[in-house]
């Protein structure tokens, strides 16, 4: 299997005389992997600074060297760029209330890591960063709709979500609903609106309507959604399911969202069918390895730690990977995972990988 | 203004030569309009049969022509093709729960007015039928879930929809849910995927993009969802809304899916922008027709001639046509509805007209 080897001999690429880790976004350990998973994880980290990747000077100052990959300056940057996409995307027009409704929980937070990834995979294909803000935006809006519709009454009745009242908390249920339902339709309808990409960069219609079967694909009833119909008849059982099971959660619960994000962007950004299913493996390990670090920190810290109550899923029966598996198999899963999907990036341009490379480390390494 | 005089004398598709009325879908009276409208409606029913329409010999042996356009048959044929294909667009597959449910509400009945008008637009512009199965389909995808997602108890909480219980009492809330948004995403998947076509007959991209982008437009914000939260917020007010209020619930509610239906059907079919924006015309005129004589009908039939309880709008503080503007300007704008609609396919083929206007017609006479 190829390895990260021969990018430290890469005379284009070389990772070898770059500084270790630099961001504060990234934790200074990596307790969840056993000492062999961080050599490959040091070596991804080292790479030039290339126009596509942000510097930030001021962070940069405190660290070995300023050419330095800073992910931290980078997720922000990139938010903040999706942040004023997605409120020029949403007006505040008649209805007022349904407009309000969407606009509330659409840019009530978060750290937009979905759309940063389509912005990057659009990059790594040779694509430009501003013909993937469409589909950066339009996965935003169904991760959105899918909170809003998971937080109903009805479904998982919760009262607050990124420490706001949720959506149908404020405007009722029926308007909840019919927001999630909008914001749907509307992220289809974004990404194929010609006025969403730049005037004198458009992508060719192909590339949409490819972008728009993917997109549907991942949220419907073989996505998304089939995810959450099978973590809802898995729930209050009373036995743990199987790994096959739980696996298939949340490669559709959570994997499948990150596969749209990355392969739309690939998509729009011109890859190749080679490229687009590399980064498909990539999104895909990306999204378990989120649950299986998710599983770990839930039964080995803190709630002060995590910030939210630990040992939730331990006492209730919702089936983990540390019960069915054990902590340090979850551990060697969770390594496995990480090399899997930095291993995806191997043949791609290593002056324009790091986003993606940091963020997997950044999801096998958060401590919350 | 333009009127139908044309055709009666034109040499290419001359109306004057051919029956009336036949189909029995079609009511022998129009007991809503003055019979000053009864004249261009006649004329336009007036028409030769060509390949694309429909003639039931068994139907037309008890009419003076076998040649006229069967209505009924027309509309029984296409609604079973559409049948087929969205049979076809949703198999059982796993999770099973969520797919049959889909299949529940989608295959349960109906008229399949919509993919109808959607056939027939494709068509009216010279494009195949079999171009327009895809859009067809997904507006037919996009009612169904309007109906499962308005039907929630958090909604209108109805327990029957076309006389079998709903969704949601069937499988439950969180499904219903679920599934209306699965059926919405597959609507757009279904419209963008290649493989929704026939081979040896596939619809260029940039038509498929912007039939994508009208679907969204229609449904969304800006169009169904519009409608609903408008009508919501005018429930239960205790003072009837405005005319202009109660247009825009219309419009938006119940036109704006007719219009998605014929635009897109349009589109794929390669129409002009100046025949889409006819057929979008015709659409809001019918979509609104449809709705002014509903309120008709609750205020002049008995229960048992709707088959469904009469006058409940009246009693209740709901705002109809007749409470704004008396049963007489009712009839009136009825009228001029048709005639509007109707006038807007003068420009077409008149070989191709025949469903549209019959479809228009059906909707001015229904009794129920």
């Amino acid at each position: 299997m190829a390895s990260f080897a021969h990018l430290l001999c890469n005379p284009v690429g070389s990772w070898a005389h770059l500084s270790t880790r630099s961001s504060s976004f990234l934790s200074p350990s990596f307790p969840f992997l056993p000492s062999s998973a961080s050599a490959p994880s040091a070596r991804r980290r080292r790479r030039p600074a290339c126009a596509a990747m942000e510097v930030n000077a001021a962070a940069s100052a405190a660290v070995p060297s300023a050419v330095e990959f800073n992910f931290k300056g980078y997720m922000l940057q990139k938010a903040a760029a999706v942040n004023r996409a997605l409120d020029a995307a949403v007006p505040l027009a008649y209805p007022e209330r349904i407009h309000e409704a969407m606009r509330y929980s659409l840019l009530g937070g978060g750290k937009r890591v979905r759309p940063v990834l389509c912005l990057a995979a659009c990059e790594i294909v040779g694509g430009r960063e501003r013909q993937a803000v469409p589909p950066a935006s339009a996965v935003e809006m169904i991760h959105t709709m899918s909170l809003m519709h998971d937080d109903l009454p009805c479904m998982d009745n919760d009262d607050l979500r990124r420490g706001q009242p949720t959506c149908h908390r404020v405007f009722g249920e029926p308007v909840a609903v019919l927001a999630g339902d909008a914001l749907l339709a509307l992220a289809f309808g974004h990404l194929a609106d010609p006025a969403s990409y730049p005037a004198d960069d458009p992508v060719p219609p192909a590339r949409v309507v490819r972008a728009v079967a993917e997109l549907s694909r991942c949220v419907g009833a073989e996505g998304l959604v089939a995810g959450q119909v099978v973590d809802l008849e898995s729930t209050g059982l009373g036995t743990p399911v199987g790994l096959e099971r739980l696996e298939f959660i949340h490669l559709h619960k959570t994997a499948a969202l990150l596969e749209a994000s990355v392969v739309t962007g690939a998509i729009v950004g011109g890859g190749s069918d080679d490229q687009i299913e590399r980064l498909r493996r990539y999104a895909r390990c990306v999204g378990l390895l989120f649950q299986v670090v998710d599983d770990i920190l839930d039964g080995t810290k803190s709630s002060q730690e995590l910030g939210k109550t630990a040992g939730k899923d331990l006492a209730s029966d919702k089936t983990t990977y540390p019960k069915l598996m054990g902590l340090e198999k979850s551990r060697e899963f969770a390594e496995e995972l990480l090399k899997d999907a930095t291993e995806q990036l191997l043949e791609f341009d290593p002056m324009k990988v790091a986003p993606l490379l940091h963020l997997a480390d950044y999801i096998a390494h958060r401590q919350k």
